[in-house]
């Protein structure tokens, strides 16, 4: 019989219907018992006889049943199937499981972030886990048609880069033939030049960072959200695409994730008619104002700088999110492009919110002299970053551009607490899906 | 003045607007100078008169003018805006070019590979190179959009792995802190293990191969198109699956990509209502029939078999596509499926076409036992595959999958004479942007 899929079952009532899945939870009645079955569109109650004895969480079956109608005081209203139950006539095993090394019935997992992870294979079938990536999927989908609906081509990104264009203690190291090469850590380069090509670009990306600190924050490998685009009219021109893009995710992630975000208890950040956005040094000003605490003089907000701007953002503008620019030149990348009306700051820009980074951007430098000029000053060598600057030797509008991490913002919208969480398979300095010291 | 995009200006006869964009070419009729500005959607034609004396090819400039109907008589019928001109009032120089190391202004490149790719930044301007990646972008989002709309669920899939899995020759090592880890080959063990998890997945992503040859198909890093899915009854849903999604491509291509077709006077493959399907030995037997050429004991068809087996495709079922399947099983990776009627043979299928592999795919093992069992045949090491193995361990449905190449497909659509011009970046041995041995 044409397989049913568990969303639809309650369609069906009165019909006798095949479906498959794994058994998610079993509970023994005397001579019934109860499966909860599991397929990709949701969780059905299963009542079995004696035929149900053998099945085990996770076993791969195919049960065919009647479709029946619960009893009013027997619904589960927690379930989206929770009016009906299927009573099995036949029930296959497609697939065996072992058993399990810990209850995966529980609505939420009852395990540390090694066994989520030493197990992943079987953890990401928990429906709590795969909410992350259905948000994530939402997200990266959303950033790819906002940006489409703005007339942004879609490329693929390098990974393997031929040089360390800014600063190589990070960088992954790859042998390439007879060659050194590296992995990408931010296609930043490539997306830049191409806005000589196609005007305005965005991928969705590996990049790679070899940092050697372990923590909540920081994974070896994470997707990339990167856009680019020229003829910008000023640094306002891609603050503004960052707010539509954001908004924009938001949105989606609003519509199409009810479900997930309920299962956090996480709702989306409240934004105002419009971001609002302050400068680095009246960021700083605002937190002496607010705390007395002199950070006047620093070349970037602190951690807890900006969980105080957002405080002030969230009091003040009624936003959870803001835009702070005009970070410290020096502090910023060659191919940054100063303020001319004062130098000293860029204009560059980081989206902050709930007390952390959720994307940056700025306007880079588009003149090919200038860019040779800081190039030399940076300390970057011209060979290192030939194509980019062959790009600016023939002519290129005044451009600019964003990121956002996918991990990053799953894990903001949802309220983990640590960014393995938000990544299917989380590569750190002590893993690649197993532990690398054993 | 607001910017009006090219491709608008053929609504705004009468009209004084603002174009920006790249001079494309110049042509100096004595006092009076033709521009064909370029923008991201077309090419208008700009006549100046003394303001155009220092523009030069790839200036971008923004031009106030006039729009003004052409007379019938000098309407080009060749540009989509050749019914009109723009008569400049004013010309701004927004960025300088260098001058050119050749003609960007002729209609087909003329320019041999090794400069094409010295010269990305700027070959990637000429508009019968943007063409292809046009039509890679259309590929790449009807692969998602075709398995989105079956309910694939779209992952990320990494690219470091912790071991080589299949055969390490060809593999590229990454200093991984204290260890070494490998750039991913394929995802083919990470999308089988998510089909326990979510049923459906599929992915866009980057495989490396460290193959230490220059051919015209070879690219060491390329984007991979994947998608994997359970709960198959038998291989020949992974076959129609497949075909599912390849004549999505075509179709979208066919309906967004016309004037690209036209640029490389390509067409798509002619498929007939339904795809043939042999068998290897079917295919041999074919052969030997048609041409007297014996390969019936060979272990896979050669260059020349595909092309004579897509002759008989064509001639005989009126199909430009053929499937060809149950290859040798112990020529195939240790996870494949061997047919149950005949255990030699193994349930992949490869979809050929015009001479050349399009695809290929195929039904997995699903059963734990089995899947050790030919591990060990295979000479593969159960701790370099542990999360996969992990996954099958705890019940998976019979499952299959394909995967197609991003560039290959762009390439095979276009007819392109080698890959290196479907990349935006190609490395192979001798360059990653640049050549490596200087």
């Amino acid at each position: 019989m044409q397989r049913t899929l568990i969303a639809e079952t309650v369609n069906k009532v009165g019909e006798t219907i095949t479906i498959k899945g794994w058994v998610n939870t079993r509970r023994d009645h005397g001579k019934i018992v109860f499966i909860d079955l599991r397929d990709r569109t949701g969780v059905v109650q299963v009542v079995c006889t004696e035929a149900a004895k053998d099945l085990r969480s996770e076993f791969v079956v195919s049960v065919t049943g009647l479709v029946k109608a619960r009893p009013e005081k027997l619904i589960n209203k927690n379930l989206p199937t929770g009016a009906i139950e299927i009573e099995a006539k036949e029930i296959e095993v497609i697939s065996q499981s072992e058993e399990l090394p810990f209850d995966m019935g529980k609505e939420v997992l009852d395990v540390e972030l090694p066994t989520l992870l030493d197990y992943r294979a079987l953890t990401l079938r928990h429906p709590r886990v795969q909410a992350i990536f259905k948000v994530q999927e939402v997200v990266i989908d959303a950033f790819r048609q906002a940006l489409k609906a703005r007339d942004f081509m879609e490329f693929q990104a390098p990974c393997i880069t031929p040089a360390v264009a800014e600063g190589g203690a990070e960088v992954f190291r790859v042998q390439y033939f007879e060659h050194e090469a590296y992995l990408s850590q931010s296609p930043q380069l490539y997306k830049s030049l191409l806005v000589g090509d196609f005007e305005r670009v965005f991928s969705v990306n590996k990049i790679f960072r070899a940092e050697p600190s372990v923590t909540t924050r920081h994974l070896t490998e994470v997707v990339s959200l990167d856009a680019e685009f020229g003829f910008i009219e000023s640094w306002l021109d891609v603050l503004e695409m960052q707010e539509y893009v954001v908004r924009f995710i938001f949105g989606q992630v609003e519509k199409k994730c009810a479900k997930e975000l309920e299962l956090y208890g996480a709702t989306l950040p409240k934004l105002a008619d419009k971001i609002p956005h302050i400068k680095l040094r009246e960021a700083q000003e605002i937190i002496y104002k607010r705390t007395g605490r002199d950070c006047r003089q620093e070349k970037d907000l602190s951690p807890e700088d900006e969980r105080e701007i957002c405080r002030w953002s969230r009091q003040e503008r009624g936003s959870d999110l803001v835009f702070v620019s005009h970070f410290i030149t020096k502090e910023k990348p060659f191919y940054i492009c100063p303020d001319p009306e004062d130098p000293t700051y860029v204009l560059s820009v980081d989206l902050i919110g709930r007390g952390v980074e959720w994307s940056s951007g700025g306007q880079r430098l588009n003149d090919y002299q200038q860019i040779l000029k800081n190039a030399k000053e940076w300390g970057v060598k011209e060979e290192d970053v030939e194509l980019y600057l062959q790009s600016f030797r023939y002519g290129v509008p005044p451009l600019g551009g964003f990121a956002l991490g996918a991990e990053r913002m799953t894990m903001h919208i949802l309220g983990l607490k640590n960014i393995r969480e938000a990544s299917l398979f989380p590569r750190d300095m002590e893993r690649i899906d197993v532990r690398l010291n054993r």
